[in-house]
């Protein structure tokens, strides 16, 4: 059974409520930048840290504690999918994920299969059950995994690169194959989701982070029926958020798949992604992490502006991409609270 | 003097001429996917390649006696010029560049100095001429350099990276050195693209490779300013193409600028890209490389799309970024071919 929320101000704006400020989250809180997270990285590797339920749930906590965020993220990997369907995940410091055995013909899709998700990822639902019991409803906690394409990328490539040809060039060359394996990522990923949700996730995000490597006729045909799919079959159980970085251009299509919410990237000014979407869907975005190196008054005039662009309601405020490493505490805190204190009244 | 150019299409399809076919030519086709390239690769290093006018002239020529493009381009690297200004390059295989000694505050900026562009870069001249007589006026040849912004990526950040967090520290908590780092690569470059012109470059590129990591306010602030300068300085001269990859949200300012023709990435449908120009500048771009991979019929009909889309007056077909180390040499002729055979009067 739920617990009450105390603060329920993101689930209240996905809803499309008139709010009385913004709700603010940020990618990648849950990590490297805070120093009692990089503590435990010193005791434990990461998927001791993502697979131990105890330490999940730390982590998955101390930005909450920490600089007051209007939504926890649990703690996690996108790649521990694959990992479940049955390739080996290296995620190695400073190096970023390996993937020794790739898929590259339709006879690889032997090495892998849709999972038990009970069995094969237990340990996210533990640890999912274990957060919302230390959260005790002070705010709403995220689920979230991969989009199919982003999987299939490192599935393929078997590392991170820049620009994921060899990923490119499957889907191009063995389209058949690649049309099976997305498919089975995403039964994979319907199942993922909605285990989470029965475990206690508020709402959940799908982040297609290689979307951007794709144009918009590729987009659709790659990454678009899948993220129907999973949108389809989640968005009657909770908030589903959809990050498909780099795909702008495809935003009206993305709003059509029903998805509560839309993450936008950079390149788009809030006006144009309030026109691109007919002002109807919530958006999620958009403030550069590197700002967040610079002068606290600089990061309150670059929060202000892009407030003042997408508005109070239907806009959640959050990063393009990940929280940088070495970005310093204090200014975190001050885009949190810059967010949280603005005079809407003005 | 000038020697009558046989071929000169691309030169019509800049001044906005009504031509037969559209011309076409392919991002880093001097380079490796070529096996004669690659024999070259074994004996020299990169920097002996680049600065031995015999090899820069032999690696130019040899994508346009092969496939028959419809220009040449020099082949070089754009971080001649941060080595033209004192910084170390090292251009390691398979690892990309490095530079050892980085700008990171205001006093680095006395590690470098706007060079005597003769003096520093004279072999890059000397190539320009050597190639300007071997191709006896066969198709014209395309000078380049990458602008302000991308240089300063690899300045400050010292290697390539995905997102060039550092690049973009540097520019928020240090605007006044960035701003002087920018003049001091704009200063040069133009010397160094007046310089190529004299030497005899029929038409210039420049490349904004890392454009998409600003947003629109960033990069009209970071990027914008020194690419009109360059534009302005050398749009009298010689036609001046603009590939500010990722910026695709500032098409109508680059517009602005006078360039020539501008380059366009994948995220735009071709029907974008001529609404946002108002059909008015000559488009270049944009097919996916990894699509080279596919087999030729794929690659016909993708090519078939995109001039379609494109039309054919005020377009360069070219490739979204440089072509892929392993693309099959008849998939890229079957490429050219394409686009050379494709029947406009149907």
């Amino acid at each position: 059974m739920n617990t009450i929320l105390k603060n329920d101000l993101i689930l209240r704006t996905l809803r499309g409520e008139t709010v009385e400020r913004v709700p603010v989250w940020m990618m990648r809180q849950a990590g490297r930048f805070l120093p009692e997270y990089r503590e435990l990285r010193k005791k434990y590797t990461f998927f001791e840290r993502c697979k131990t339920p105890e330490l999940a749930c730390e982590i998955t906590l101390q930005p909450v504690r920490r600089l007051g965020t209007d939504a926890a993220i649990l703690f996690s990997d996108i790649l521990v999918v694959p990992e479940a369907m049955g390739l080996e995940v290296q995620l190695v410091e400073k190096v970023g994920p390996i993937l020794p055995s790739t898929i590259r013909t339709k006879e690889d899709l032997g090495k892998i299969r849709i999972p038990e998700v009970q069995e094969q990822l237990g340990y996210v639902f533990d640890a999912i059950r274990m957060i919302k019991q230390e959260l005790a409803g002070e705010v709403p906690l995220i689920g979230f995994a991969g989009a199919p394409w982003t999987l299939l990328c490192y599935m393929v490539q078997g590392k991170g690169t820049k620009t994921f040809d060899e990923a490119r060039r499957f889907c191009y060359t063995q389209p058949e194959a690649a049309h099976i394996l997305l498919q089975m990522i995403t039964d994979t990923t319907i199942a993922y989701l909605k285990a989470q949700v029965e475990a206690g996730v508020d709402l959940v995000q799908v982040f297609d982070s290689w979307a951007g490597l794709l144009g918009p006729d590729d987009f659709s045909a790659i990454c678009l029926p899948y993220i129907r799919q999973i949108v389809e079959a989640l968005k009657d159980e909770v908030p589903v958020i959809v990050f498909a970085k780099g795909a702008w251009h495809s935003l009206p299509l993305l709003q059509a798949t029903g998805a509560t919410a839309l993450g936008v990237d950079w390149g788009l000014t809030p006006e144009f992604a309030r026109q691109l979407t007919g002002n109807e869907v919530v958006i999620q975005g958009n403030f550069d992490p590197a700002k967040l190196y610079a002068p606290i008054p600089f990061i309150e005039k670059e929060v202000e502006k892009m407030l003042q662009g997408f508005g109070k309601d239907k806009y959640i405020a959050n990063l393009r991409h990940g929280i940088l490493p070495d970005t310093p505490v204090e200014h975190a805190q001050a885009f949190i609270e810059a967010i949280k204190n603005y005079s809407w009244s003005n």
